[in-house]
C-alpha cells in the first residue's frame, strides 16, 4: 500500500508519528547540546526563555502554564535558579499569589548568549527546508487544534 | 515585526516552537485519553505498538531504539506487560542477546482494539487540516534531519 492509498485516518496517524519523531529527535539533540555547551538542562533553559519573553516576569501559575508542566516541578527549578543569581522573586505586599519571578540582569545576559547559540542549532537542524517550506510548515502546524500561537 | 520580516533563523525558531507545542499538546491529550479510556500509559501503548508493528517481535535493544528510550526503562515495562499476559519473551538457546519479546495473541487483540480508537483520536486532533495539507505537512516533517521514515 503506497502512502497515497492510505485512508485519511492512516495518513493522519502517519503525520502524527512524523511530528512526534521530528520533535523527539530535535529535542534530544538540543538537550545534549545545552548540556555539553552550557552545562544546563532543557527545563532550565525553557524557564529562562519563558521569563525572558515575559519581559517583567511571571507568576508561578503563568510560568507553569507557559511550560505545560506542574507547579511543583517549576518551584524546584526556580529555587535553584534564584540561588544561582539568574532569577529573582518579586513579592507583592499583602498578596502572596501575585508574587512574580523574573530574570536578574545577569540572568538576562546569560540567557541572551545561550539563546543566540540555541537559535543557530535549531536553524541547522531545520537546514534541509527552504525559507518557503519553513513558512508552509509553520502555517500548517499552527492549525493543529490547541495550538493557538 | 511581522512574521515575514523575521530573519531565517527566527522563522526556523518559530517553526521549532510550533512543532514542539503541537507535539506536546497532542501527546498530552492522547496521554489523558489512553489513561481514562484504556487505563494504560503512553509508554505502555508505545511498547505494544512497536511490538505489533514488528510482526514477530524485537530484541530489547531494537525495542529501545524504536522507542528512543533507555533499555532500563523498557525492561520494567516489559516485565509488567509479560505478567499481564500481553507480551511473551522468546528465548534463543545459547544466545541470550538474541532473545526477543513479542505480543501474545491476547496482546495483539487488545492492541488492535486500542489502536483503532487511538487512530480516530489522532484524526480528530488533526481534523482542521485537509487531506492535501496532511500530505504536505507529512512531506515537510519527513525532511527534518534525523527523521528517516
Amino acid at each position: 500500500m503506497s502512502a497515497a492509498d492510505a485512508s485519511p485516518s492512516k495518513q493522519r496517524l502517519r503525520l502524527w508519528l512524523r511530528l512526534l519523531k521530528a520533535s523527539r529527535h530535535m529535542e534530544a539533540v538540543l538537550r545534549e547540546r545545552v548540556r555539553s555547551e552550557f552545562d544546563t538542562t532543557l527545563p532550565r533553559f525553557d524557564v529562562l526563555a519563558a521569563l525572558y519573553k515575559s519581559g517583567d516576569g511571571l507568576t508561578m501559575g503563568q510560568l507553569s502554564q507557559a511550560l505545560m508542566v506542574s507547579n511543583g516541578n517549576v518551584t524546584g527549578l526556580i529555587d535553584r535558579l534564584t540561588q544561582e543569581g539568574a532569577v529573582q522573586r518579586m513579592s507583592v505586599e499583602g498578596d502572596r499569589r501575585a508574587a512574580r519571578v523574573a530574570l536578574t540582569e545577569q540572568g538576562q545576559v546569560d540567557f541572551e548568549r545561550m539563546a543566540a547559540v540555541h537559535e543557530q542549532w535549531v536553524a541547522e537542524l531545520l537546514g534541509d527546508l527552504t525559507d518557503t517550506e519553513i513558512a508552509q510548515a509553520s502555517q500548517l502546524l499552527a492549525r493543529i487544534k490547541g495550538d493557538a500561537t
